[in-house]
Protein backbone atom coordinates (compact mmCIF):
# COMPACT_ATOMS: atom_id res chain seq x y z
CA UNK A 1 0.00 0.00 0.00
CA UNK A 2 1.33 3.71 -1.39
CA UNK A 3 0.64 6.48 0.99
CA UNK A 4 0.82 9.34 -1.50
CA UNK A 5 0.13 12.98 -0.46
CA UNK A 6 -3.05 13.55 -2.28
CA UNK A 7 -1.84 16.24 -4.15
CA UNK A 8 0.95 14.39 -5.57
CA UNK A 9 -1.06 11.12 -6.13
CA UNK A 10 1.61 8.15 -7.24
CA UNK A 11 0.91 6.86 -10.79
CA UNK A 12 2.70 3.12 -10.11
CA UNK A 13 1.83 1.62 -13.54
CA UNK A 14 2.89 4.28 -15.85
CA UNK A 15 6.59 5.09 -15.76
CA UNK A 16 8.18 8.22 -16.95
CA UNK A 17 9.77 9.14 -20.50
CA UNK A 18 12.96 7.19 -18.42
CA UNK A 19 11.35 4.40 -16.71
CA UNK A 20 10.94 6.10 -13.98
CA UNK A 21 8.07 6.38 -11.84
CA UNK A 22 7.16 10.19 -12.25
CA UNK A 23 4.05 11.71 -10.06
CA UNK A 24 1.28 12.81 -12.27
CA UNK A 25 -0.34 16.10 -11.70
CA UNK A 26 -3.51 16.46 -9.18
CA UNK A 27 -6.75 14.54 -9.59
CA UNK A 28 -10.09 15.82 -9.62
CA UNK A 29 -12.03 14.91 -6.47
CA UNK A 30 -14.87 15.09 -8.43
CA UNK A 31 -16.33 15.54 -11.70
CA UNK A 32 -19.58 16.67 -13.52
CA UNK A 33 -19.81 13.85 -16.28
CA UNK A 34 -21.52 15.91 -18.92
CA UNK A 35 -19.25 18.41 -18.63
CA UNK A 36 -15.93 16.12 -19.17
CA UNK A 37 -14.40 16.80 -22.87
CA UNK A 38 -15.41 14.77 -25.36
CA UNK A 39 -12.47 12.12 -26.23
CA UNK A 40 -10.01 12.96 -28.72
CA UNK A 41 -10.02 9.96 -30.68
CA UNK A 42 -13.58 8.69 -30.91
CA UNK A 43 -13.45 5.49 -32.15
CA UNK A 44 -10.82 2.78 -33.52
CA UNK A 45 -12.71 2.02 -36.50
CA UNK A 46 -10.90 2.01 -39.79
CA UNK A 47 -13.12 3.85 -42.91
CA UNK A 48 -15.64 2.86 -44.08
CA UNK A 49 -16.46 1.47 -40.46
CA UNK A 50 -15.84 4.69 -38.76
CA UNK A 51 -18.45 6.27 -40.37
CA UNK A 52 -21.28 3.89 -38.42
CA UNK A 53 -20.76 5.19 -35.48
CA UNK A 54 -21.34 9.02 -36.58
CA UNK A 55 -23.65 10.24 -33.88
CA UNK A 56 -22.15 8.96 -31.21
CA UNK A 57 -20.26 10.81 -28.44
CA UNK A 58 -18.01 9.53 -25.61
CA UNK A 59 -16.38 10.83 -22.46
CA UNK A 60 -13.48 9.41 -20.50
CA UNK A 61 -14.66 9.61 -17.08
CA UNK A 62 -12.36 6.74 -15.10
CA UNK A 63 -9.39 8.39 -16.92
CA UNK A 64 -10.12 11.43 -15.39
CA UNK A 65 -9.22 10.44 -12.44
CA UNK A 66 -6.23 7.95 -13.52
CA UNK A 67 -8.19 4.85 -13.11
CA UNK A 68 -6.93 1.52 -15.09
CA UNK A 69 -7.82 -1.62 -14.26
CA UNK A 70 -11.07 -0.46 -15.86
CA UNK A 71 -12.67 2.37 -17.83
CA UNK A 72 -15.85 4.24 -17.67
CA UNK A 73 -17.88 6.12 -20.46
CA UNK A 74 -20.42 8.51 -20.93
CA UNK A 75 -21.72 8.05 -23.73
CA UNK A 76 -23.92 9.75 -26.01
CA UNK A 77 -26.19 8.40 -28.96
CA UNK A 78 -27.97 11.18 -31.71
CA UNK A 79 -31.52 9.75 -32.97
CA UNK A 80 -30.47 6.90 -35.53
CA UNK A 81 -26.68 6.29 -34.01
CA UNK A 82 -25.05 3.16 -32.49
CA UNK A 83 -22.98 2.30 -29.68
CA UNK A 84 -20.26 0.10 -31.97
CA UNK A 85 -20.61 -2.29 -34.37
CA UNK A 86 -22.49 -5.36 -33.05
CA UNK A 87 -19.38 -7.68 -30.93
CA UNK A 88 -18.40 -9.72 -28.78
CA UNK A 89 -15.15 -10.04 -26.48
CA UNK A 90 -13.03 -12.77 -25.52
CA UNK A 91 -11.87 -11.87 -22.17
CA UNK A 92 -12.87 -7.97 -21.74
CA UNK A 93 -16.42 -8.29 -19.30
CA UNK A 94 -18.42 -4.89 -20.67
CA UNK A 95 -21.58 -3.08 -18.39
CA UNK A 96 -24.34 -0.94 -19.88
CA UNK A 97 -26.52 1.70 -17.28
CA UNK A 98 -29.32 3.39 -19.23
CA UNK A 99 -29.19 7.48 -18.01
CA UNK A 100 -31.79 9.15 -20.38
CA UNK A 101 -33.81 7.91 -23.71
CA UNK A 102 -34.60 4.47 -25.04
CA UNK A 103 -31.98 2.42 -26.87
CA UNK A 104 -32.75 -1.05 -28.30
CA UNK A 105 -30.47 -3.54 -27.06
CA UNK A 106 -29.41 -5.91 -29.85
CA UNK A 107 -27.56 -9.52 -29.13
CA UNK A 108 -27.58 -13.16 -30.83
CA UNK A 109 -31.06 -13.47 -29.17
CA UNK A 110 -32.86 -10.58 -30.74
CA UNK A 111 -33.52 -6.58 -29.59
CA UNK A 112 -34.80 -5.42 -26.42
CA UNK A 113 -35.83 -1.57 -25.78
CA UNK A 114 -34.01 -0.03 -22.39
CA UNK A 115 -35.13 2.94 -20.95
CA UNK A 116 -33.62 5.03 -18.07
CA UNK A 117 -32.64 3.00 -14.67
CA UNK A 118 -32.43 -0.02 -16.57
CA UNK A 119 -28.57 -1.83 -17.58
CA UNK A 120 -27.12 -5.02 -19.33
CA UNK A 121 -24.05 -7.16 -18.91
CA UNK A 122 -21.93 -9.03 -20.98
CA UNK A 123 -19.48 -11.78 -19.98
CA UNK A 124 -16.46 -12.39 -21.56
CA UNK A 125 -16.44 -15.40 -23.40
CA UNK A 126 -19.72 -16.02 -24.06
CA UNK A 127 -19.96 -15.21 -27.91
CA UNK A 128 -22.99 -13.47 -27.63
CA UNK A 129 -22.54 -10.13 -29.52
CA UNK A 130 -24.05 -6.75 -28.73
CA UNK A 131 -24.99 -3.25 -29.43
CA UNK A 132 -27.54 -0.55 -28.78
CA UNK A 133 -29.35 1.31 -31.55
CA UNK A 134 -30.96 4.72 -30.81
CA UNK A 135 -34.20 4.07 -33.21
CA UNK A 136 -35.83 6.74 -31.19
CA UNK A 137 -36.16 10.71 -32.15
CA UNK A 138 -34.76 11.55 -28.45
CA UNK A 139 -30.85 11.37 -27.36
CA UNK A 140 -29.83 8.32 -25.84
CA UNK A 141 -27.34 8.72 -22.52
CA UNK A 142 -25.87 5.70 -21.03
CA UNK A 143 -22.65 4.66 -19.15
CA UNK A 144 -20.16 1.77 -20.21
CA UNK A 145 -17.94 -0.22 -18.34
CA UNK A 146 -15.35 -2.43 -19.74
CA UNK A 147 -12.51 -4.03 -17.90
CA UNK A 148 -8.38 -3.97 -19.13
CA UNK A 149 -7.80 -7.69 -18.82
CA UNK A 150 -4.69 -8.06 -21.44
CA UNK A 151 -4.74 -9.84 -24.48
CA UNK A 152 -8.36 -9.24 -25.13
CA UNK A 153 -10.18 -9.45 -28.70
CA UNK A 154 -13.64 -9.00 -30.23
CA UNK A 155 -15.23 -10.54 -32.97
CA UNK A 156 -17.91 -8.12 -35.23
CA UNK A 157 -20.74 -11.30 -36.40
CA UNK A 158 -22.00 -8.90 -39.14
CA UNK A 159 -19.29 -6.87 -40.21
CA UNK A 160 -15.84 -7.43 -41.97
CA UNK A 161 -13.74 -6.79 -38.73
CA UNK A 162 -11.72 -8.32 -36.01
CA UNK A 163 -10.15 -6.20 -33.23
CA UNK A 164 -6.97 -7.78 -31.21
CA UNK A 165 -5.29 -5.88 -28.62
CA UNK A 166 -1.41 -5.58 -28.70
CA UNK A 167 0.96 -6.21 -26.61
CA UNK A 168 0.62 -2.29 -25.49
CA UNK A 169 -2.90 -2.17 -24.79
CA UNK A 170 -3.93 -0.47 -28.01
CA UNK A 171 -6.33 -2.41 -30.42
CA UNK A 172 -5.47 -3.26 -33.81
CA UNK A 173 -8.36 -3.45 -36.24
CA UNK A 174 -8.08 -6.50 -39.22
CA UNK A 175 -10.25 -7.74 -42.01
CA UNK A 176 -11.88 -11.02 -40.71
CA UNK A 177 -9.13 -12.76 -43.07
CA UNK A 178 -6.24 -11.23 -40.90
CA UNK A 179 -5.47 -8.65 -43.70
CA UNK A 180 -4.73 -4.98 -42.50
CA UNK A 181 -7.33 -2.42 -43.01
CA UNK B 1 -13.16 -17.06 -27.62
CA UNK B 2 -15.72 -19.78 -26.48
CA UNK B 3 -19.19 -19.45 -28.72
CA UNK B 4 -21.71 -20.76 -26.37
CA UNK B 5 -25.27 -21.16 -27.26
CA UNK B 6 -27.26 -17.71 -25.78
CA UNK B 7 -29.45 -19.99 -23.45
CA UNK B 8 -26.64 -21.61 -22.45
CA UNK B 9 -23.63 -20.03 -21.76
CA UNK B 10 -20.65 -21.15 -20.36
CA UNK B 11 -19.21 -20.54 -17.00
CA UNK B 12 -15.54 -20.42 -17.45
CA UNK B 13 -14.06 -19.57 -14.23
CA UNK B 14 -16.34 -21.59 -11.91
CA UNK B 15 -16.21 -25.46 -11.84
CA UNK B 16 -18.99 -27.09 -10.56
CA UNK B 17 -19.51 -29.00 -7.17
CA UNK B 18 -16.76 -31.48 -9.20
CA UNK B 19 -14.23 -29.65 -10.60
CA UNK B 20 -15.89 -29.88 -14.41
CA UNK B 21 -17.48 -26.89 -15.76
CA UNK B 22 -21.14 -26.92 -15.68
CA UNK B 23 -23.72 -24.45 -17.37
CA UNK B 24 -25.27 -21.58 -15.52
CA UNK B 25 -28.88 -20.96 -15.80
CA UNK B 26 -30.20 -18.22 -18.87
CA UNK B 27 -29.02 -15.01 -17.98
CA UNK B 28 -31.18 -12.08 -18.35
CA UNK B 29 -30.99 -9.62 -21.61
CA UNK B 30 -31.30 -6.41 -19.26
CA UNK B 31 -32.76 -5.85 -16.14
CA UNK B 32 -34.57 -2.77 -14.44
CA UNK B 33 -31.70 -1.62 -11.69
CA UNK B 34 -34.19 -1.28 -8.93
CA UNK B 35 -35.55 -4.59 -9.42
CA UNK B 36 -32.97 -6.50 -8.48
CA UNK B 37 -33.24 -8.13 -5.02
CA UNK B 38 -30.83 -6.65 -2.47
CA UNK B 39 -27.65 -8.65 -1.59
CA UNK B 40 -28.40 -11.46 0.66
CA UNK B 41 -24.76 -10.38 2.88
CA UNK B 42 -25.06 -6.22 2.77
CA UNK B 43 -21.56 -6.04 4.75
CA UNK B 44 -18.46 -7.83 5.35
CA UNK B 45 -17.92 -5.70 8.62
CA UNK B 46 -17.75 -7.73 12.01
CA UNK B 47 -20.01 -6.20 14.53
CA UNK B 48 -19.93 -3.82 16.10
CA UNK B 49 -18.42 -2.17 12.65
CA UNK B 50 -21.20 -3.61 10.73
CA UNK B 51 -23.92 -1.07 12.50
CA UNK B 52 -22.05 1.56 11.12
CA UNK B 53 -23.23 0.64 7.68
CA UNK B 54 -27.19 0.54 8.77
CA UNK B 55 -29.14 2.55 6.04
CA UNK B 56 -26.97 1.03 3.39
CA UNK B 57 -28.58 -0.96 0.76
CA UNK B 58 -26.61 -2.48 -2.17
CA UNK B 59 -27.99 -4.27 -5.46
CA UNK B 60 -25.35 -6.66 -7.02
CA UNK B 61 -26.18 -5.76 -10.70
CA UNK B 62 -22.57 -6.88 -12.42
CA UNK B 63 -23.12 -10.73 -10.71
CA UNK B 64 -26.70 -10.65 -12.42
CA UNK B 65 -25.43 -10.99 -16.01
CA UNK B 66 -22.67 -13.14 -14.68
CA UNK B 67 -19.71 -10.61 -14.49
CA UNK B 68 -16.31 -11.61 -13.23
CA UNK B 69 -13.53 -9.00 -14.04
CA UNK B 70 -15.55 -6.01 -12.22
CA UNK B 71 -18.90 -5.75 -10.00
CA UNK B 72 -21.44 -2.67 -10.18
CA UNK B 73 -23.63 -2.30 -7.44
CA UNK B 74 -26.88 0.49 -7.27
CA UNK B 75 -26.69 1.17 -3.52
CA UNK B 76 -29.22 3.94 -1.35
CA UNK B 77 -28.22 5.51 1.41
CA UNK B 78 -30.76 6.63 3.26
CA UNK B 79 -30.64 9.62 5.15
CA UNK B 80 -27.47 9.65 7.62
CA UNK B 81 -26.07 6.82 6.27
CA UNK B 82 -22.40 5.92 4.93
CA UNK B 83 -21.21 3.87 1.56
CA UNK B 84 -18.81 1.96 3.68
CA UNK B 85 -15.89 2.88 6.82
CA UNK B 86 -13.47 5.30 5.01
CA UNK B 87 -10.97 3.20 3.26
CA UNK B 88 -8.34 3.20 0.50
CA UNK B 89 -7.30 -0.32 -1.45
CA UNK B 90 -3.76 -1.29 -2.61
CA UNK B 91 -5.09 -2.83 -5.68
CA UNK B 92 -8.60 -2.21 -6.77
CA UNK B 93 -9.97 0.85 -8.51
CA UNK B 94 -13.22 2.29 -7.67
CA UNK B 95 -15.69 4.66 -9.33
CA UNK B 96 -18.83 5.77 -8.13
CA UNK B 97 -21.74 7.88 -10.49
CA UNK B 98 -24.36 9.58 -8.25
CA UNK B 99 -27.96 8.58 -9.93
CA UNK B 100 -30.14 10.70 -6.88
CA UNK B 101 -29.54 12.99 -4.14
CA UNK B 102 -26.82 14.76 -2.86
CA UNK B 103 -24.44 12.70 -1.07
CA UNK B 104 -20.86 14.33 0.99
CA UNK B 105 -17.31 12.56 -0.87
CA UNK B 106 -15.32 12.91 2.63
CA UNK B 107 -11.36 12.04 1.40
CA UNK B 108 -8.26 12.97 2.82
CA UNK B 109 -8.29 15.77 1.53
CA UNK B 110 -11.35 16.77 3.11
CA UNK B 111 -15.86 17.38 1.61
CA UNK B 112 -17.42 17.64 -1.50
CA UNK B 113 -20.94 17.70 -1.86
CA UNK B 114 -22.08 15.66 -5.11
CA UNK B 115 -25.10 15.84 -6.78
CA UNK B 116 -26.66 13.73 -9.68
CA UNK B 117 -24.49 12.85 -12.85
CA UNK B 118 -21.28 14.05 -11.13
CA UNK B 119 -18.82 10.99 -10.39
CA UNK B 120 -15.79 10.35 -8.68
CA UNK B 121 -12.63 7.52 -9.24
CA UNK B 122 -10.43 6.41 -6.82
CA UNK B 123 -7.16 4.93 -8.04
CA UNK B 124 -5.65 2.09 -6.23
CA UNK B 125 -2.61 2.11 -3.87
CA UNK B 126 -2.82 6.01 -3.16
CA UNK B 127 -3.76 5.90 0.22
CA UNK B 128 -6.41 8.28 -0.39
CA UNK B 129 -9.10 6.88 1.46
CA UNK B 130 -12.40 7.84 0.71
CA UNK B 131 -16.12 7.45 1.76
CA UNK B 132 -19.54 8.92 0.41
CA UNK B 133 -21.99 10.56 3.50
CA UNK B 134 -25.74 11.08 3.44
CA UNK B 135 -26.08 14.18 5.72
CA UNK B 136 -28.89 15.02 3.62
CA UNK B 137 -32.78 14.72 4.47
CA UNK B 138 -33.41 12.85 0.91
CA UNK B 139 -32.55 9.27 -0.08
CA UNK B 140 -28.77 9.32 -2.37
CA UNK B 141 -28.73 6.49 -5.21
CA UNK B 142 -25.62 5.77 -6.94
CA UNK B 143 -23.60 3.10 -9.00
CA UNK B 144 -20.05 1.65 -7.89
CA UNK B 145 -17.89 -0.35 -9.69
CA UNK B 146 -14.92 -1.81 -8.78
CA UNK B 147 -12.17 -4.58 -10.08
CA UNK B 148 -11.14 -7.57 -8.50
CA UNK B 149 -8.12 -7.74 -9.09
CA UNK B 150 -6.34 -10.85 -6.75
CA UNK B 151 -4.34 -10.26 -3.70
CA UNK B 152 -6.02 -6.65 -2.47
CA UNK B 153 -6.13 -5.47 0.74
CA UNK B 154 -7.66 -1.97 2.03
CA UNK B 155 -6.59 0.23 5.19
CA UNK B 156 -9.57 2.13 6.96
CA UNK B 157 -7.29 5.37 8.61
CA UNK B 158 -10.35 6.35 10.92
CA UNK B 159 -10.98 2.63 12.46
CA UNK B 160 -9.35 -0.20 13.92
CA UNK B 161 -9.71 -2.39 10.78
CA UNK B 162 -7.81 -3.84 8.29
CA UNK B 163 -9.14 -6.08 5.66
CA UNK B 164 -7.70 -8.29 2.98
CA UNK B 165 -8.84 -10.28 0.28
CA UNK B 166 -8.41 -14.48 0.96
CA UNK B 167 -6.84 -16.40 -1.56
CA UNK B 168 -10.77 -17.37 -2.66
CA UNK B 169 -11.16 -14.03 -2.93
CA UNK B 170 -13.53 -13.68 -0.05
CA UNK B 171 -12.43 -10.76 2.18
CA UNK B 172 -10.99 -11.21 5.81
CA UNK B 173 -11.36 -8.49 8.62
CA UNK B 174 -9.11 -8.15 11.09
CA UNK B 175 -7.88 -5.35 13.87
CA UNK B 176 -4.86 -3.44 12.40
CA UNK B 177 -2.45 -5.00 14.61
CA UNK B 178 -3.54 -8.52 12.95
CA UNK B 179 -5.53 -10.25 15.26
CA UNK B 180 -8.99 -11.52 14.62
CA UNK B 181 -12.57 -10.29 15.16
Amino acid sequence: MIHAHPSQPVDRASPGPYGSVMPNPPRPAAIVAGEVSPRAQQTIYPQPLAARVAGRLKRSLGDAFGLRNFGVNQTRLAPGAISALRHAHALQDEFIYVLAGRPHLVTNAGELQLEPGMCAGFPAGTGDAHQLVNRSDAEVIYLEIGDRTPGDSATYPDDDLKVVAGPDGRWICMHKDGTPY
